[in-house]
This record gives C-alpha cells, structure tokens and sequence, in this order.
C-alpha cells in the first residue's frame, strides 16, 4: 500500500479549517472527498498541522495510503480535478516510506503573517492581511520579537483551549520587517502552541504602537499566564509557508 | 469648488469594471454612491483608465469636485467608510489644482500581468493570475517583448471594440520576470488601447511555450491585423499598478 506525501495550497476564507468537523468546509473533508471520488477510497488524509477557520496555506503538507499505486503526479491530477471548485489545490504529491508522517515527521513549520499597515481598509488584499490603521515600528517589532527565540514556557500565548502536553516550546526564528505598507512577520519552529504565532503577532503590534516596550514583552513571557499576554491577532493574516523533514 | 485626486485600489471580481453600467456594480458608481452618503452631492468621479470587468488596481487614479472643501484626509476616510462592503478603497486624498484632469494629464500607466504557471490550479491567489499549466521560458518572452517598445501601430492587439482615435501607441516599457511559479510581466505605456496588455500577454504565452518565434512576433506586429495576434489573456491576472502625472 503505497504512502504519497502531499504538499497543499489553500485560501483559508470560508473554511472551518483544516480538520474535518460537522459545521463547515475544511480541508481534510474537501481532501478525502476529492481522493473518495477519484479511486473510490476512503481514507483518512493525516495533515502536519491543524490550521484554524481562516488560515492559509502556501505549503501544508499531509500523508496518504492508497490501495492501488499510481503515478505521484497522477494522484495530484486526480485530487485537483475533484477539489474543484474549493480554494484547495496539491502542489505536489510524492511517494513516501510506508513510515512517513506528516505530522509526527515534521521538524520546521514555517508560518508567515502579514499585516496591512495604512490608513485605507485593504481592498485588492482582503481577507489574507490584517488591517492595522495605525503605524507601526516594524523594526521595533523586530528587535523586541528576538526576546522570544529560544526554548520558553509560552503559556503567555497559548489559547486556552490548547491541546498540547507542555506549553514549553523553542521558536527558532522570528522576523519583522516593512515592505511598504505591508508588515510580514515570520516565524519559525518544530512545532507551535494553539495561537501561539496570532497571540505573539497581537503582542508585536502592541510594541509596534508604542503600547509595549521590549520590558512589557519579558514581562509578560515570565509571567506564564495568558492574560498577560497580548491580543490575539485574525487568522486571516496567518499562513502555513512550509514544514521541513529530514531527508527520508 | 474644490478638486480632489483620488488614488484607488480595488478587487475587479465581481465588478463590471470601472465605468457605471446598468448591468452590475462598477467602480465609478461604488465610489460616486459613497460620496453622495458622505456629503450629499451627486457627482461624477473621472478615472484615469476605464478597466474592464475583473481586472484589478492598486494605483488608479479619478479627480472629483467636491461643493464644500474638507481636509483631504476626512475626504479619503469618508468615502472610504461608504463603500464598504466593497472591495474598493481610497489609498490617498489629496487637493489637486481646478484644472487636474485623471485621464487627459496622465502621462505613464503602468500595469502588471501575473501568470501562474504551474501544473496545479491556483488556490489562494485564485482570481489574481491567470492559470496557465504548461511551462514557459520567461526569459524568451522578455526578449521578444523588446519587439513591441516603441511607437507603432497596435491593431494586432486591439480589441475591435476600441473606440481610440487611432491604432498607434508607444509603448514605453514591456518586461517579463519569473518568480518561482509565477511570471510577472510589467507595461508602461502613456496611453493603451482597448486590451492591449491582455493580448500582448496572450501573444507572449505562444512565445513562452515555444508555440511562436520571436519572428512571429515580428510578422504579427507588422500585419497590423488583430486576427494575426495572439488570444486575449484574461483579466483576473491584470492590475493597474499607477498612473503617473506631470509635477503640478
């Protein structure tokens, strides 16, 4: 039974999110639906990460067993002609060791967040940027987000309902920078807390205002507790980029 | 009474382009419907460039006289307040002098063609390019585009409804650049007639997928004969980028 590795775009709008759930679009559902028609198979499609309601992709990766063998960029094919006419589409699809798992495998996803920093709501943009009227010191925001890097208790920007054992995690990178009126924020680790990046975005941009300085920021990653922290940012903004594996 | 210059960016789906039709909702009439709400006045809002239907801006330009003089800034929040839902918005507001003309003082337009071109259809930027799977040689299509500066006679790529004076434009600038999966292609042009960029695009496709020589290109442009260009591309993948005006 072969394994394919999936590599998967998606615009976020209007989707429940990844996980296939009763009350709406996801993406799983959209996926198994598209696999359920084009070989008559019901599978289950395993994703690295879960994105919430809202949040893209550029480069979501997933895993597939499927009882027959085809060619990988026939099963590509296959899925996009059935996914039509969701925002969903398989960049790529590649055969894989039978032990390849999208999600446990995974030792990088990279996130980027994007916001629209002008006084004029986005038209041409919507839905993918995060409207911010008020100007923000992208590179305040920057020297201060490198007080994150490094292995933290993040509980100060952990959504409540967060599933994860430990809420100690290790952000490798971290980035701001201005490209005109747009700001993009990227981030990197092995793995993320539920919101962590939407509630660290909502925190920069208190630093970014001048609301925070960089002591605020410490302040509020000692402090442990989530009340401490920052608003959570809109999903609409956030999109999975990549997720790194080790060579197979 | 003073006079404003606009500067506008919209999403062009799901609009019938920028002049006021009876048939859907258009830029000009979005935009003269909110400043009615905002001041009053039923006017008229001259744009540079009359964009067809789905094709989008991120720098048109329209001149507006308003009875009563407000701060431009008020101006541009107002208008801005009254078009929402719409995926129209004001970037800037600004005084212009009594005599500023959008369409006839302009002296540079400048747009941008994005194709995607990779065998998956789009999904987040879905509506932004045009989908073109087979691969192209972004750099032969530069390179023939230099075929197309300068002055000549562009009834090859001219829509047989073009209601221009005459077929002879200068073209001032033509390039083709390949991000990744995506081929940019830049034109900058005083004044273009009706389609020209979609079907310069659509000739530079065959070049791209090696369908056409550069000598085809050639032959093309010298026939003067619109059935011997290449297909109009469509006009999701179209922006206007800026309008540029002599320094007042």
């Amino acid at each position: 039974m072969p394994r394919y590795k999936l590599t998967i775009e998606y615009d976020g709008a209007g989707l429940v999110g990844w996980q296939r759930q009763e009350n709406g679009p996801s993406v799983q559902a959209a996926l198994e639906d598209a696999i359920a028609k084009f070989c008559g198979e019901q599978i289950t499609v395993y994703g690295a990460g879960r994105t919430d309601a809202g949040v893209h992709a550029l480069g979501q990766v997933a895993h597939i067993d499927l009882a027959k063998k085809a060619p990988a960029d026939t099963v590509r094919n296959a899925i996009n002609a059935h996914l039509r006419p969701a925002a969903i589409a398989v960049l790529a699809a590649e055969i894989a060791p039978v032990d390849f798992h999208a999600r446990f495998d995974a030792i990088g996803r990279h996130y980027r967040y994007r916001i629209l920093d002008r006084r004029a709501p986005p038209a041409l943009e919507r839905g993918r940027v995060w409207h911010v009227g008020a100007p923000c010191d992208a590179g305040a925001m920057h020297e201060a987000g490198q007080i994150l890097i490094g292995k933290h208790d993040f509980s100060s920007f952990r959504a409540t309902e967060c599933q994860a054992k430990s809420p100690v995690k290790t952000l490798d990178a971290l980035t701001v920078s201005r490209n005109g009126d747009e700001i993009e924020i990227t981030a990197r680790a092995r793995s993320f807390l539920h919101h962590q990046v939407r509630n660290i975005v909502g925190t920069l941009r208190l630093i970014g205002e001048g609301k925070w300085s960089p002591d605020d920021l410490t302040a509020a990653l000692a402090a442990k507790d989530r009340a401490r922290g920052g608003p959570t940012a809109p999903a609409e903004g956030l999109c999975l980029v990549a997720v790194d594996y080790p060579e197979y």
